[in-house]
């Protein structure tokens, strides 16, 4: 199955990539690029962006790059490091890329950064690959 | 000004943690344990609980533990491991503890179970505390 | 066979765990505790005892701990927070214990601390399970 | 100070670096290049590379590279991802970089390749710079 079905068919049935307004800008083997606006609702209690949102920005984009090739991986752990702030009105850019990748085992890095191409966060995400199919050829 | 003030305050202007529902059921010294339950809207492509959800209950449980002495405290980094997927109507228990904490850092250690006394997930992280005062007293 | 016989074995093979002077207090099923001694040349270029010796001692007991029922795991990947520095002399106790095991997959915390138990380092390891036997029967 | 003799004290003091024969091969701006060679006396309990070293060789580039400006930085936390095995006869290439700067904190990312460019680990940490200088203009 071709790497862009399964993608899409992930992003269609994601409810929280759908409210964080993910929109994929790339995609190729082992990498994705997408894009999301910040909103007033992703607001944390100090008036900057939720470190969860922006985790959960990251951790669609190893998502769907490391199950692109319709073999479903579960995330074992992630590390996540924040360099910038965020703010309503903000642009960011979500670029993941597979750093290694085994039978049962990958490991993924993504990249934010804001529209003023500072980087925003670095998170490393390492997965499990189940052994099932993603989505069944019909 | 009292932690419990403080939290409050953080909760009551915290969009992201009130989005998803966090309710505080306790809180002392270095310590907050706080609810949630688990819907439909913070699902992921494959059918269970988005890992940005659990990590952003686990953030947010952080961030009220290593402010609540009233003195802003910025993430710096978090790593999360997952042990078990959530489903919708799960109910999560979030305690944050704090490990270790001085004049300039902190590091924090939260834990998320379900209903069923579960481990769904385990996170650190490490905050700077700026120098600068959360809640002006009035 | 015997989670003692398995670490026994191990500790008498792991020449750098020689080399740091570990030495094996207690074991029971998912738990490992270990002792070793600081000395001058485990310093680092700023006087203290170097990170990665810290780091090694806990990955040592780490790696006791998921192998001990005889299959052999390796190390995903692993976190370490760093909460006080070490001194030639210090006496640390290493004390490794099961998180969360699946068959293919593992997560262990670690945590050291001195002679005057103070807390040194907190440690989180995921595995993975080839799916080899570690010492062959004979 | 010019960074490279900050670095060259660093490492003329830094008895854990000289055991693991760690040379330095380059130096700019937030960047060192090293080299080491793996021994026997490096090995685990089952006969590959102590995953203690790999991380103690990438910890040495990290401090070799938020020091080398002579502002003393100790490390809050690091996380090491293993993607290859390491033997007996390799030769380590270890860089590191910076990829975020503060006043008071740092973030730092290393990468350890061996004699066949195939990457052995992905190393971040996270430093806090205590406000002392390294070593005293004489």
């Amino acid at each position: 199955m071709e790497p862009r079905r399964v993608v899409d068919e992930m992003l269609a049935r994601d409810k929280f990539s759908e409210w964080m307004g993910l929109e994929l800008l790339e995609l190729k083997a082992g990498y994705v690029r997408l894009q999301a606006v910040i909103r007033p609702e992703m607001m944390n209690g100090i008036g900057t962006l939720h470190g969860g949102v922006t985790f959960a920005m990251a951790d669609s984009a190893f998502a769907f790059t490391c199950n692109m090739e319709n073999s479903i991986s579960v995330a074992l752990d992630a590390h996540i490091s924040f360099t910038k702030a965020g703010y309503v009105g903000d642009i960011f850019t979500i670029e993941s890329k597979e750093i290694n990748s085994t039978r049962k085992t990958g490991l993924y890095e993504v990249r934010i950064t804001n529209q003023h191409q500072e980087l925003v966060a670095v998170f490393k995400g390492t997965c499990y690959r189940v052994g099932k199919t993603l989505i069944n050829e019909s």
